[in-house]
């Protein structure tokens, strides 16, 4: 199929990838992601998202499945569909997983919770795990504005390469993945869960992708050019067609993700970043601020215009001016650092109207390759400060240490009530060692 | 929620609506359009698209529920999510299902299959049963123009419904399943298998929608009009949101669906009936048509137009030079008459070839309130003759009659290789007296 469309290029290099010609930065940052994406299940499993939709696994689908569901109410293993379903859901709702800048999409949240929950099914290794998730990054993220839509295309590309499907098969898997791709952003004008339904079935829609086309189940062909397909219908005026299959297997998409470290909105990180910056080298303390201007790129303005002034701890994640308030009080925007009690902090809700943002037409060019942000803060002593990024903490160049990862990871654990350290420990240890791993049973257990 | 949005109204409205409500003519036409999509279900249950998801039935759900799955190559019950899943694919992909006219959407394939494989699940009775799919039918066709979009949102109203839900819960069942709207055409260009994947999913998704709505998860309070929801993103230029709500009790959707008389796509159909009446009034044969010129509305065009050829017997169903080709030859276009070796047909194949469609500006401007057709037929002995319907057969003003759908349900079953005809017979029993019943199961079983 190499004289055919980039979608079939696409397929047929998903289909082939081997463990041996990934380059070892790129395995070792996988695991980094992986582990990553195991500590925002467990922080996020006790959410009413995640049990609602627990519960619908648990009533819909077998009980006598041998994947993992991370579930705060309940402990069970299913089906790999409905594992990925609760666990797509939970690795989302704390906003602490990975952004992949280039397409502004999360990738880890639907590739890791699906390969794994397929992997235990299959009881593939770890380097068939991490292949796989390789591969659900490279065609997740190659062109597509979106976790729910790039994401159950790439879902569905690491499902087929742990069922061992052919070029022919995982191009039609990827194809009855993309036409069911969706997910509407209504939820943030009103804080409903939707944003963990999107990827809870981009992964459940993705697996049924690959499976249906191992069994016969025809997909289109060209979901991502055709005439009547994903391009033309959700990404209008896109015109870098060419990013489909350009460079693959010489760059990776997984070298181009970002961590989370603050843990809102990624959007608001390079204004937080470049806040705390300013505030530490001049001095200025969370009462000396009158007022902040943030100057950053559209999509920005986009997002983070629909969730008003946040009347929810998920929402208010999604606010600018709330989040440059945490950050600017607690000097710092960690998980445990958004509570119900600081929505009702006059204090912080002053601070958040002092917060306007503007476009930034420098800025805005320069994205989404580079996430950069600059604040201007003006202070009661009538002191102008101005302080800009270039990277956020966690960029591909400003990536987390290990050591940074493990804190994470140990937070996010607390927060989600996991209290057995040792168990903790061991899913770390198990983490820096999964290529060795011979079955990917009992992460979470 | 009188005073809220039209989302919330029509979510009230659902919740509230009780059997003694719906008017007699409604209730016999649900009845209608029930059987007639349980002998499409049968018809279709071999086809290729609807085994591999009946498998990926078997490998992800459970195997002790309560729902009946119907395929031709398995036999077992599941849970309603999965038992709909396929249903839904069986009932649609012989083309024999109904067409709500206005909103150009085919209901009864998502409405009936879910609200069946739930009711079953429930144990819901007969008149809970009906209530349910009209529900699902006002819900699913009051404004949004795809089986799929409008599907999801029409089966989370009926499943909500029969779940018992109160207006708060059905308002989040249905934003959570407007939330996975999905359903792109391209599979039409390649003649895969999507259009099945569309209508199971939408089942599944509904279903899915309803009960964790149910179980907490809240979804969009105005998934149809709001901001970053359904009416903006699917359709988008439409200035007709009133419909929503506009007369909800007093008209019923139901009444405004049509069967399918032809086994063709709906949009064929006024062509085939101006054809056939052309042919029989002035005594011409199929020999005798040197030329067809189809005058019709850019709907038709656009979907007639993506198929080509037509290299299945599937997508021969959408290309309007071959239907009008079969129904020529054949003086009819029923299940039966399009076969494989029909696809290698010289005399069909030109035949094709020498129809051509217009665009009629007059008929383009009643529809789709009217499927208006005319066909001008020049015949090899240089006669000329124009023939035009108001409306096709089967449209709710020219509706099937009782003895005209058992026939059409004899025919299917036998295409579906059911030949129990004592058990067609008593299904046909059981649909008249839809209302009566008192458990829904075993009506293929």
């Amino acid at each position: 199929m190499v004289d055919g469309t980039r979608t079939e290029h696409l397929a047929t290099w998903a289909a082939n990838l081997r463990y041996r010609d990934i380059p070892d930065d790129v395995v070792q940052k996988t695991k980094d992601f992986f582990l990553d994406t195991l500590g925002c299940a467990i922080a996020g499993r006790h959410h009413p998202a995640v049990n609602a939709m627990a519960r619908f696994a648990v009533q819909m689908g077998p009980s006598n499945g041998k994947s993992e569901l991370i579930d705060g109410a309940l402990k069970f293993t299913t089906s790999p569909a409905f594992a990925s379903l609760v666990n797509g859901a939970s690795s989302h709702v704390v906003e602490q997983d990975d952004l992949h800048n280039r397409s502004i999409m999360h990738p880890a949240t639907v590739i890791f919770p699906a390969a794994l929950a397929v992997a235990q099914d299959l009881k593939s290794s770890g380097e068939e795990f991490i292949t796989a998730c390789v591969v659900g990054y490279e065609v997740g993220c190659r062109r597509f504005h979106s976790t729910a839509t790039g994401g159950v295309i790439g879902v569905a590309a690491a499902t087929a390469h742990l069922l061992k499907l052919n070029a022919e098969q995982t191009l039609s898997a990827i194809g009855t993945a993309g036409t069911q791709a969706a997910g509407l952003w209504q939820f943030l004008m009103d804080a409903t869960h939707s944003k963990q339904v999107h990827t809870g079935k981009a992964c459940f829609d993705g697996i049924f992708a690959a499976h249906s086309a191992r069994d016969g189940l025809l997909g289109p062909r060209d979901i991502l050019e055709g005439p009547k397909a994903m391009g033309v219908a959700l990404v209008p005026g896109d015109t870098n067609p060419e990013a489909i299959d350009r460079n693959l297997g010489v760059d990776f998409e997984v070298s181009r993700s970002s961590f989370k470290w603050h843990a809102s909105c990624r959007h608001t990180h390079p204004s937080v970043d470049a806040l705390l910056n300013l505030m530490k080298k001049n001095n200025v303390g969370f009462d000396d601020i009158e007022s902040v201007v943030t100057r950053t790129y559209q999509a920005a303005l986009n997002v983070l215009g629909l969730s008003g002034r946040g009347e929810t701890v998920h929402q208010s994640k999604f606010s600018m001016g709330f989040v440059l308030a945490i950050a600017a009080k607690k000097g710092q925007a960690m998980i445990t650092d958004f509570t119900e009690e600081d929505l009702n902090d006059t204090a912080l809700r002053d601070f958040q109207n002092r917060v306007t943002m503007e476009l930034d037409a420098d800025i805005d060019s320069a994205f989404p390759e580079k996430w950069q942000g600059t604040v201007i803060v003006t202070c009661r002593s009538g002191q102008k400060f101005t302080e800009s990024v270039e990277f956020a903490k966690g960029d591909p160049e400003l990536p987390l240490t290990r050591e940074e990862i493990e804190r994470k990871t140990r937070a996010l654990a607390i927060y989600g009530g996991f209290d057995d350290s040792s168990k903790v420990d061991e899913i770390i240890k198990r983490a820096w060692n999964l290529e060795h791993e011979r079955d990917l049973r009992g992460f979470v257990f």
